[in-house]
Parts: structure tokens; sequence; C-alpha cells
């Protein structure tokens, strides 16, 4: 994703705190609290200019989502959308998903999703990918038992790298397209990059993976 | 693959006992001994006219395999590619792949080659495929401890089936392509079918799959 220098951005941020959430570790195990109810809570790691997750609320009131997205002058995107709506059960978080053991605690989050991240591609890069088995290390610390990753790319490489990575881990692999517009899947939601891409007619690739129990 | 009668081919089959096994039942925990040495064995199900087998066999000299094939009119074409060959490491059995386990011992098999097998699109027809759970007991039955399984189809949805079922089945996932021609593995030995089909530019998927100990 392009970046652009926005010098407005933190300004911004900082006066709509009520969405983009300062110093989250503050709700480390008290999310439901935030909310106000006890609804389940998905994340979306890589959250960008926000189409995703404002889709998946107005499509399931019942569930809470919070976007993360580590860059000020994108997650600002996500910001603008979002208070165009009257949702209740999105917050924004601008934090690394490094952090993200400190953010949230054990069984805290139903369902993490991944879309369309950064592919780096090299093999030196390999620990940055958000698949690599240190990311679903922190997923597990902070997801209930039998909780789920979602991930949807077009980038072929990275989806071969995470079907291998996530079957390495122990994760059992549940629902799986390699062409998700051609498939029988119900309810998607595009993201910004999805729509633009799949416009040139190149297939989305689309996982469900479970944690299990015994490993 | 188009069935024909072929009348000669029962009696071709019996004037070539020595390359196409009959009662295959008596060498069972013997393999080796037909072989004449301790060299793996590696056996195709579904092994159709021969054209990977024979290639495998030419290129791996210390490994020994054997082809499975139900249909007698089409394993009399693998029969007659063999016939071509000088090759001492390939055999061929006239079975059904449901009688595996009446064939061969437990550790007795390393390596299970399952090649564009039939898809049996209709979900009634799910215990036909060669990937369901049913077959991948019978192919542990048969294996040595994280022995595998090396499956390639041109069939999406077989493909996304497949990988499913490896993973409830506890399979690991270690080499993944969906477009093996246009990867980085060497040494791949074409179908009759994969030749004719990739020739029209649509991919080719495939997999590793290894049995754990600790499922």
């Amino acid at each position: 994703m392009r970046l652009r220098n926005k010098p407005w951005a933190k300004e911004y941020i900082e006066d709509n705190c009520d969405l983009v959430i300062p110093n989250p570790q503050q709700y480390k195990g008290k999310w439901n609290e935030l909310f106000g109810n006890d609804h389940p809570i998905h994340i979306e790691v890589g959250t960008g200019k926000g189409q995703f997750i404002i889709g998946m609320a107005e499509q399931n009131p019942t569930i809470n989502y919070i976007g993360i997205e580590l860059f000020e002058s994108v997650i600002v995107e996500a910001l603008k959308k979002l208070k165009e709506t009257n949702l209740e059960n999105v917050r924004l978080l601008n934090i690394n998903a490094n952090d993200l053991t400190e953010i949230f605690s054990k069984n805290e989050i139903n369902c993490v999703y991944l879309n369309f991240s950064d592919p780096w591609p090299k093999s030196r890069h390999e620990k940055r990918r958000l698949t690599y088995a240190s990311f679903l290390k922190k997923y597990e610390e902070i997801l209930v038992e039998e909780g789920e990753i979602h991930f949807k790319t077009d980038n072929q490489g990275l989806f071969e790298y995470s079907l291998k990575s996530f079957s390495q881990y122990g994760l059992l692999l549940k629902f799986l397209s390699l062409d998700l517009h051609n498939s029988d899947f119900e309810g998607n939601v595009m993201t910004e990059y999805e729509e633009k891409f799949s416009a040139k007619g190149q297939p989305i690739f689309r996982v469900e993976a479970k944690y299990q129990n015994v490993k």
C-alpha cells in the first residue's frame, strides 16, 4: 500500500479517541467492558482502509470488531469511513501486530482475520509474514480454545507458505477455496484491494484454520 | 479415462506374470524378496498408462515402484510401455485400491503417489475419492512411520477437498504448489494426462503430505 505523509493524521486520531483507542493495554482482559456487552470479539490484523471490518460489522451486529493497523496515514482512512456510520461494534487500534499479547488476554478473541497481508516474498523476511509460526503463537495466546484464523490473499506464494505454516503449527484446515469469488462461500466482504484486484479476473485464495486442543 | 474393451488384455496380462503379478497377496510382507533387494518401495494408486511410474523408475534406479491399476484395458498399456524398457524396479498390479492392506504389510511402503485421481465431484461419492479418510487409513496401514503421500491433480475441487482431508486426518503438509509447472520443483515426471492438460496452460496442483507419529 502506498503511504502518504499526512501531517494531520496524528491529531485526527487523538480527536477520535472513542474510536481509535489510545493506550489499549489498559483494556487487556476488559474489552467487553469497553464494548458494554459480552459479544464475541473478532480482530483484523492489518485493517488498512477499513472497508472489510466495517462491512463485517454491518453484517454481524452481535459481534464486536477491532481493526489493528500500524500506519497512522492508513488508519485515518478507516477512521473516516467508520465515522460515516453509526456502528457501535467497531474500534480501531494504531499498534504493531507484535504487541497483540500486551493488548489482549487469553480467551479474549474468537477470530483473527488476515486479509491480503504483505507477502514478504524474500526468504530472509519470512519472520515478518503474519502467518509465520511466531505470529500463530501470538494469535493462540489471545484466542479462545478452538479459535480461528480466516485468511485471504491473491498472493499464490504467500498462500502456499501459509497453508504449510498452519499445518506445521498443528492448525486444522476447515474451509479452503482456491477461487473464492467462484466458490459457494456466502457473505464475503471485500477489502478495497480485493475489489480492485479481482476485477482483473485473477483468483482470490481463502482458508479458515482452527486451533486444536491437542497438538 | 476412456475405457475400450480389449478382449486380448486378459491373456496379455497372464503371459506377462513376471511384470503384472498374479495373486499379489502371496507377497504380503515379502515384496523385497520379489525385487531381490532392500530398496524402498513406492506405489502409485491408479497408475493408468504407466508413463509416470516408468519415468520415476528410470530417474530413481534405487527405488522399487509398484503401479496399481484397476482396469485391465488400461494396465495393458502400462505393461506395453514397461516391456519396451529394461527396468527391473517396476511391477504392476491389476487390483482394486480397496485391497491394498491385503497386499502390503505395515512399514512395507515408503511413499504413495496419487496422480490425477478421479475427482468424484458429487458429495454422495465422497467416499470413492482416493484422498477420503478411509483411504488415508489404508495408506497409513501399509506405510512406514512418517511415510508420505505425493498427490497432484488439475482438479481444483479435488485439491481443495484433499488438503482439508489431509489436515483433518492429521497429516503434515510439507510441499505445496498451486502451479507446479511454474514452481521451483525439480524432477517432475508428467503423466500422459498431465502432458495433454497442461499444454492448455491451466495450472497443476501438487502437495506432499506426511504421516506424523503423534496425531
